[in-house]
């Protein structure tokens, strides 16, 4: 059966997350519904299935259809069925091996700050508004403790039935930077995040950058493997699904 | 009596312009009606008035009052009280001879173009998409061509009861640049602009920018002072009012 890739982009804002969920909207059954107008039924696959109100800048999904429809042609189909909150960005056939997930091998987040004392209206979808100082330096320490191969049980949102070990991930890359006066951009690449594991390292270091704990405190958060060692999660709006990145 | 200036950003997209009207949602409106919560009823005015759908990175207020309020209470107190779309950057004590509007020296718009195939849904409230290629060369030499004294006639929107004159204005800068590869961005100053003049020169450059006519034919169009001599004007919501400067 021909299968396609889809790179597809979405505000997550008015999204009750990626995953197809009874009852509610979501990036899924909305990509889905446009697929079967476009296709009939298919089943898709997904790199990273993205909370409630987080967003893609380059979200990959693929699925296989008997149908044979050249891929411009989809790609115009769905653009033209899809709200204006989900786009696809681009269109292809791929080899049956291919599978969104499966095939990935890293997936990059971007988290965006607003540190300033006022809040903006034209950032409040896509930034977390925090209006104390926050020392950019002390945050850079603090992600550099976190690459690596670690056991993120204290960044984590537990979830039943998993085997231990599920939290341990390896990190690639983490790294703070200011591109604007105003704005702290935290960008992380791993081969795969456990549930709101960046979430939950913006928040601490939001909390380091506070000067609420130093940043050699994250060693020992991380060997606690204790959701209650750290500092909860940063909220969804901050954060964007960047890339991810196959062989 | 005591004078205020606010400068304040808002996100347009969910207001029917600036300016107060009866019966729909506007900046003024609202903003007004969170100044009654903290001061009682104030007359403001303001140093440009934005159409529908248009933002403002940096508008700038002033009203005066008997109440005596201390700028930091009344900013706080503001905060509180205005929607996520509007918020007061910052609040001040100033002379009694300063005028939102009639003391303003200059104003600057920025607009945003998003120039590439596929839309954004995360830049869709703030950037007009344009698909086809544009060539920034000949949409720079247009914006030259703005520059200066001229009768704008052409790129505003006609106004009943005005004078003949009222439409010669003085632009101080326009530039086109390209600041990442899918993002085309103008940044136009003059010391007042006529009804749609930015989104009216934004729809010619554009015009110019897809090759339908050449940036030479500018003069000419600014010479006929006539609006259908002219490309209609842009989206809204690709604008922001920028800075507004006094002396």
């Amino acid at each position: 059966m021909p299968t396609y890739r889809l790179d597809i982009a979405y505000d997550g804002t008015d999204f009750h997350g990626y995953a197809r969920q009874p009852r509610v909207r979501t990036v899924q059954g909305v990509l889905e519904e446009a697929l079967a107008t476009a296709l009939g039924p298919v089943e898709t696959a997904v790199a990273g299935r993205t909370d409630a109100g987080v967003h893609a800048a380059r979200q990959v999904v693929s699925f296989a259809t008997d149908e044979e429809i050249s891929p411009e042609r989809l790609e115009r189909s769905l653009r033209r069925l899809l709200p204006e909150d989900v786009t696809v960005l681009s269109c292809r056939r791929v080899p049956d091996r291919f599978h969104a997930r499966f095939s990935a091998v890293s997936r990059s987040y971007r988290y965006t700050v607003l540190n300033s004392p006022a809040p903006d209206p034209l950032l409040r979808r896509t930034a977390w508004h925090v209006p104390d100082p926050l020392a950019l330096e002390e945050m850079s320490a603090a992600a550099g403790h976190l690459v690596g191969t670690h056991d993120f049980a204290s960044l984590c949102r537990a979830a039943r039935g998993r085997s231990r070990g599920w939290t341990i991930r390896t990190v690639l890359a983490a790294r703070w930077r200011r591109p604007r006066a105003k704005l702290l951009v935290f960008d992380v690449r791993a081969e795969s995040f456990c549930h709101q594991m960046v979430r939950s390292m913006v928040a601490l270091c939001v909390e380091i950058g506070r000067g609420k704990l130093p940043a050699q405190a994250v060693p020992a958060i991380l060997e606690a493997r204790d959701r209650n060692a750290a500092r909860g999660a940063a909220p969804a709006r901050g954060l964007v699904l960047w890339r991810v990145s196959y062989h």
